[in-house]
């Protein structure tokens, strides 16, 4: 593992860090914040998964989680969302597949099954590496993120329960088996035969029995992608049939973007921080 | 004025505008953060103006100024650091001269006498488009910045007393009559007399009887420009003589990024909101 940058900020340290990655078979980056308690012993963690396009340093810049982090003590760990470089199969002009789109699953299908293996790469290789690397207390870890990323983080605690302390979100893809933007990428990188396809959908692993003790979203209502893409009311329709609480707070005149993630960022953290213990 | 993007956050909305500045002879974009309480009515204003190599948008992004200007009801303006575009001579090559690296001073070389008038155009230009498209109650300024910003602040406040009610700079550059990195620029905008430079100089200012009624600095001990641009003690020096009251706070670890602005940000607003009653 490389330090690629470290930056004193809040009291505490804001790294990025660079490694070969066995899983997705290229060099990944990722960001850590340690906070300021991280100098006496081991602190918990929260995992931040990114959106479409990102990389780790959208939310590092953007988030504005430091404050509350240092002030809560606890970590979070900011990975990339797709495997990258000349030997990763892409399409360049497609944001919605490929680099910066890797939906946290692990492809089955040729060319991409060498190097997408972004569900292994979180779940189980990048806990290793932190683990080794940082005074984090990986009993206590907890997952959020945005978007791709929200997708991304409840569909790891559903297939990892008891992984996680808690599991929150920023405007999740609810179903992205059905939503636009991510079937013509389910289908590239998990082949047709949509079976399979239930694996990495929220709605359909709480229909196939997965469960979590409780799940906290929020979701701008002038969110441009609120219909096609996103469709919260799936996901508040399969918690309610599934018995799982979920606190879905709808946000007059809030979009898509960092200046939504931020304003609600303090709130999901203390959120986390209470499960931490 | 056209407007370029709107965004809510932290129960304000972010904006960013574009003009065309009678005082730079070009297009000229800006951002706006009005906090909630612009609503009921005019707000208080709170000027950024940045370093080196920026824009509007890198405080808007990395700043972490949103928060605590809507719990407090400052407006936030965020200018760009220079005049831009294919008609405005620059040395492309260059970071610190031309774009991005206007110096808040009216040039009076040619070529760039016409474009390269940030002094105006911050002091005049701007106000006036503000107070005629804003709620934002103009006998309530202060103003801050970062490194040449922080130069920027600290000079225009200087040279315009009573206008501001407050100003405070995080990393300013102190003397840039004698720095490395502003001289170039100063002989370039200003021509090789250097009596001209003095009234873009914050100690030169101070030793020529122009005074403010206190000081506020924030200035990392890990920040690489220590020595050869910023020297904060030439400006505890000059505060000194002249009977200034400085707080010159030096942070342990902390460099010249917006790790550490973002770190010391809310500490500002609060300050200014303060004074700015």
């Amino acid at each position: 593992m490389e330090t690629l940058s470290v930056a004193k900020s809040f009291d505490g340290t804001q790294g990025v860090y660079r490694h070969r990655s066995d899983a997705c078979l290229c060099d990944m980056t990722f960001a850590v914040f340690l906070p300021p308690q991280a100098k006496e012993g081991p602190v918990p963690v929260l995992w931040y998964l990114s959106g479409l396009t990102c990389t780790h340093q959208n939310v590092m810049d953007k988030g504005e989680y430091r404050r509350t982090a240092a002030e809560l003590g606890v970590a979070i760990i900011c990975p990339d969302t797709s495997p990258r470089g000349e030997n990763v199969p892409d399409e360049k002009d497609n944001w919605q597949f490929g680099s910066g789109a890797g939906f946290y699953l692990d492809a089955t299908q040729s060319p991409y099954a060498e190097n997408y293996r972004m569900a292994t790469y979180i779940a189980e290789e990048l806990p290793t590496l932190i683990a080794a690397n940082f005074p984090i207390d990986m009993q206590r870890q907890s997952i959020f993120g945005h978007s791709m990323g929200g997708h991304g983080a409840i569909t790891l605690a559903l297939k990892n329960p008891g992984r996680f302390k808690s599991v929150s979100a920023f405007a999740p893809i609810a179903r992205p088996m059905v939503a636009g933007w991510s079937r013509p990428a389910f289908e590239k990188y998990l082949g047709s035969d949509e079976t399979a396809w239930r694996a990495y959908d929220t709605v359909a692993l709480i229909e196939d029995g997965y469960r979590l003790p409780e799940l906290l979203v929020d979701q701008g209502k002038a969110d441009g992608f609120l219909d096609d893409g996103l469709r919260p009311w799936l996901l508040e329709e399969a918690c309610e049939k599934a018995g799982i609480p979920l606190t879905l707070n709808m946000r007059d005149g809030y979009d898509h973007s960092y200046f939504f993630i931020s304003t609600f960022m303090a709130d999901h953290i203390a959120w986390h921080a209470e499960r931490l213990g």
